[in-house]
C-alpha cells in the first residue's frame, strides 16, 4: 500500500503565527496583563512589583513595549518627587486581546494533546514504514 | 488619609514564574504541543510542515530542548535512506504538563483583566494622591 502523505491541510497546524513576539515573552506578558487590568495605569514601583522584576529589566521591557506602540509612559512630579506612570494604549489594547485569542487557541490545543485526543488538523503520526 | 501600600499579597502577582523559557519561546511551543500531541513521534519533515520552521531553525531548537532532556532524538535508516524520528521524553511531558498549567492561568488573568474584573490579587491601580 502506498504510503500517505501528510494532508495539506496539516501544514503550519502548530506555527502559531498569531503569537506576537513582543507580547508574547515571558517578563514582557506579565507586564502587559498588569497593565491591561489596570487601565488607568500604574506607577513604575508598583509594577516592578506586581511582575517582580529589577528597574534595569522593567525599563528595557517598557522600552520595547513604548517602540511598539503598546505602552505610553508618562513622567511626572508628585509632591515634589518624581514619578513615572505606565499605561496600556488602545493599540495595545486590540493587540493583547488578539495575542490572548492565540493564547486560547494554543492551551485547548495543547490540553487536547495532552490527553491524547485526536487534534482538529487531522495530521498523522509516525505509521509503520 | 494615609495613602496605603501595595498589599504584599500581590508582590509577584503577575511574574508567572512557571512560564519555563525553554518551552515558551513560540517556535518550541509549537514543536512540544506537535510532539505531545503524538507520542510516538514524529518525522523530521512533518514536524518540520506543522510547525512552518526551516530545516535549521527547527534543528536549532530541537538541539535547545535535547540538552534539556525534554525531547529525545533517534537518526536511523529506513528503505535506505536516513531518518530522523522526534519523541517528547517522560520529563518533557511532565514539564509541558506544568507549564501548560501556568499557561491556563495567564489566561484566566489576561481574560479577566481584559473583562474588567477585579483581579484575585487584590492589586490596586492607580489612586488619587
Amino acid at each position: 500500500m502506498a504510503k500517505t502523505k501528510a494532508p495539506e491541510a496539516s501544514s503550519g497546524r502548530f506555527a502559531y503565527d498569531g503569537l506576537d513576539r513582543v507580547i508574547h515573552e515571558k517578563a514582557r506578558l506579565g507586564v502587559l496583563t498588569s497593565l491591561v487590568a489596570h487601565p488607568k495605569g500604574l506607577l513604575f514601583g508598583d509594577l516592578k512589583q506586581l511582575c517582580k522584576l529589577t528597574d534595569g529589566n522593567l525599563s528595557r521591557h517598557l522600552q520595547v513595549l513604548e517602540e511598539a506602540g503598546l505602552v505610553g509612559i508618562e513622567k511626572s512630579f508628585a509632591h515634589n518627587r518624581p514619578q513615572t506612570v505606565c499605561r496600556i494604549t488602545a493599540e495595545g489594547r486590540k493587540r493583547y486581546l488578539r495575542y490572548l485569542d492565540v493564547l486560547e487557541q494554543v492551551v485547548r490545543d495543547a490540553s487536547a494533546a495532552a490527553k491524547g485526543e485526536v487534534s482538529p488538523g487531522g495530521q498523522r503520526g509516525l505509521a509503520p514504514a
